[in-house]
């Protein structure tokens, strides 16, 4: 059952996110035709390769030409100069859209450079893993993954709504949220828990008297899950924090403060205080479950039990 | 092809790691019988109902009768009660060994109750999900996973053989540690990242401005993996702390240092110092899954791409 919503989407950047889109426009036909364009070489050359997007262009303005969507899929600190180029060649009406995970930042950079009759939507779609680049993408990624809207003001209601049907066609839950309001809850779930998991995972690499070895080998119980956050792209997250910045700082002031207090607990011996501190946390774990947010597998995907 | 190691094992609490040790022993046929004991009624009637343990005993004592092998599964805290429960019970030329996450504290805890003639030989498999109980467990928990031993002075080799063969049987791999390494080790690789995922959740659900819904259905993006930590069972993890305090401060200690200089960056806008770090961090999760100890899929399990 095909359902078209644009006839020509252009994807501006051509890492995991771009590509995952990719696939699953093409698996729903959300689109008949998908354009991409890649600031470099090498990966308008993959993309090639691998058949992402119909029609790979060698400059943004290109990819854009006649497009009814235009999804900006660059780092955040890359938005403006693309706004800036691919501006002049946007065909009227068209909409224009985000990926970024920050949304104040990208609509101070995005909206000034924007032609009048030229609709502009930021979203953020809550999904991901520590891979990038091109061959990175899959499908299913956003499947049952929230999609988070942030209309700008006077963003057009028809505009909305069908970039709302894009996402749902893609598998994703679209809800619409304020664009501060979206960049402290994003603080909360997922810029203060990526600097915090960078953090620790380089701590352990300095710890001169545990060698790099023991650190990968006896990774299994909790640090793991810190690494694999900590390999999530560079420049992405870089420039996440440098523009989510007030939000950040504030949750990891409040962080810092929470730790101060439990290892104090761990000093003086105080264990009911830490007992009762775990036991507040698990009850968060349950919801996730229950919000169908995780698996509750207890062998996370691992072989069945035999028993 | 059974190899069988022990004639009896007697396994001393019923939680996920002796549950699984259970089932992982039928699975290779490394024991004759398995006896169980656990303090409380309740997962002593869910272990006989679920067929947990060859027989289930109510109490310590009678279940350490005639065992070649006795495992303590209960939380650190606990250890020392234990160990005096049964050391009059143990039959000499036993071995009595523990699966406790800190060793120093154990061994200080255990050691001195145990009559001559038993030989203690601590250990620590290093494999846990962030449920417990009798029903939590399944046989494949440690299949490659490490279990490090950590022999006393005057540790008995062939104790140490064959608990190290009992092990392999399990499916882990074994390696030998002096016990003020291992806890150092897990400080940096299971206990710092313990409290600072809990610390995170923590402050996550004492945000006011942000509900606890929004936390829970926007959690995909990073905060779900320290969720899953901070699940992980409260009076065990109070335990660890308390019992590994001066390795678990100092690696908190370190990682606030660290933390606040790349709060710092962040402050300023140092982007370079920001991308620098994320970089690194990067190619030590490259190491932990050539090292065989996390998946690489891109789906991280899910289902499988159409394209």
């Amino acid at each position: 059952m095909s359902t078209k919503i644009y006839d020509r989407v252009a994807l501006i950047g051509l890492g995991l996110i771009a590509s995952s889109m990719f696939w699953a426009i093409r698996r729903a036909g959300l689109a008949d035709e998908v354009t991409g364009y890649a600031r470099s070489r090498a990966t308008r050359d993959t993309a090639r390769r691998i058949g992402l997007c119909d029609r790979v262009c060698d400059s943004a303005a290109e990819a854009v030409e006649g497009a009814d969507l235009v999804v900006l899929c660059v780092p955040v600190g890359a938005m403006e100069q693309v706004a800036r180029d691919i501006a002049p060649a946007l065909k009227p009406g068209a909409t224009v859209t985000d990926v970024g995970s920050v949304k104040r930042a990208v609509i101070e950079a995005v909206a000034p450079h924007l032609p009048d009759g030229v609709h502009f939507v930021p979203a953020h779609p809550l999904a991901g893993t520590e891979h990038s680049g091109p061959e990175s993408g899959f499908a299913e990624l956003f499947d049952n993954r929230w999609c988070l809207l942030v209309p700008v003001e006077n963003s057009d209601d028809d505009a909305v709504a069908r970039l709302t049907a894009l996402w749902e066609g893609i598998g994703s839950n679209v809800e619409i949220m304020d664009a501060d309001h979206h960049d402290l809850v994003l603080a909360v779930t997922s810029h203060a828990p990526h600097l915090i998991a960078y953090t620790m995972v380089g701590v352990a690499d300095d710890l001169r008297r545990v060698t790099d070895s023991e650190v990968i080998k006896f990774s299994a119980a909790g640090f793991r899950d810190f690494t694999r956050i900590a390999a999530s792209d560079p420049t992405m997250w870089r420039d996440v924090f440098l523009n989510n910045k007030d939000a950040t700082l504030e949750i990891l002031g409040r962080f810092t403060e929470e730790l101060f207090a439990l290892q104090r607990a761990i000093r003086i011996g105080d264990g009911d205080h830490l007992h009762a501190y775990f036991t507040r946390t698990r009850a968060i774990r349950r919801g996730i479950i229950e919000a169908g947010q995780d698996t509750d597998a207890p062998d996370f995907g691992r072989a069945k039990s035999v028993r």
